[in-house]
């Protein structure tokens, strides 16, 4: 049995993926932010983007569109926030890289400028003083 | 003259550049929410991640690596905030594809969990209830 390093997205039983190719995997998050939030995962157990190989990068990139058109199809979702958290001081939790597509609806938040830039608690809304 | 076609990017001058190659820039951004937030711009006026070429995805993102050690270099950041917003519905404001780079630093923000699940103001504290 191998291990699985303490990553909790290589427990999810493959049952339960969404999507997967040669490198990686796509499961819903435990924790969604929005109806359809989901991330992408290397199968190989490593904590950053700069770990990955160009084969694991290539993957990803190429599963989280299949993901979105996907996502597209079944919730019809108005935009989408893309992107990854690397490092505790940025927020990462799972240290098991994951991609994050986060598919958006016009109207879910009363304001949605910003985005990403929300990362930065507090920082986020930058038309305002 | 070329058109910028309305892209407040393209009229950053290439002496504020902070690096580039053939199909990419990157810029700081104007409204911070870090120190060093960085933009790495397709040249191309592009909205979408979906609407670049392979060549530019592949630019943009060995434009990202670079981006991330000069700013590791200079700024000696304990992690960064890594994606794109597509979409007005997802806080995209300026229709030309933009991934943030965001350093981050320990204890910028009393608690950093979540990260880019902020982009959903409201839900990223997915540990309290």
């Amino acid at each position: 049995m191998e291990s699985d390093g303490g990553s909790i997205f290589l427990q999810v039983p493959q049952s339960q993926w969404i999507a997967s190719n040669d490198l990686a995997f796509a499961i819903r998050d435990t924790y969604p932010v929005s109806p359809g939030h989901t991330l992408v995962v290397p199968r190989r157990l490593v904590a950053t983007w700069d770990g990955t190989t160009a084969a694991e990068r290539a993957a990803l990139l190429e599963l989280m569109s299949e993901v979105k058109v996907q996502l597209r199809d079944q919730l019809h979702p108005d935009g989408f926030n893309v992107g990854f958290n690397e490092g505790a001081a940025a927020g990462q939790t799972v240290f098991h890289l994951h991609i994050h597509v986060i598919p958006r609806f016009t109207g879910d938040v009363p304001d949605p400028r910003g985005g990403i830039r929300h990362a930065v608690m507090g920082k986020g809304n930058w038309q305002q003083p």
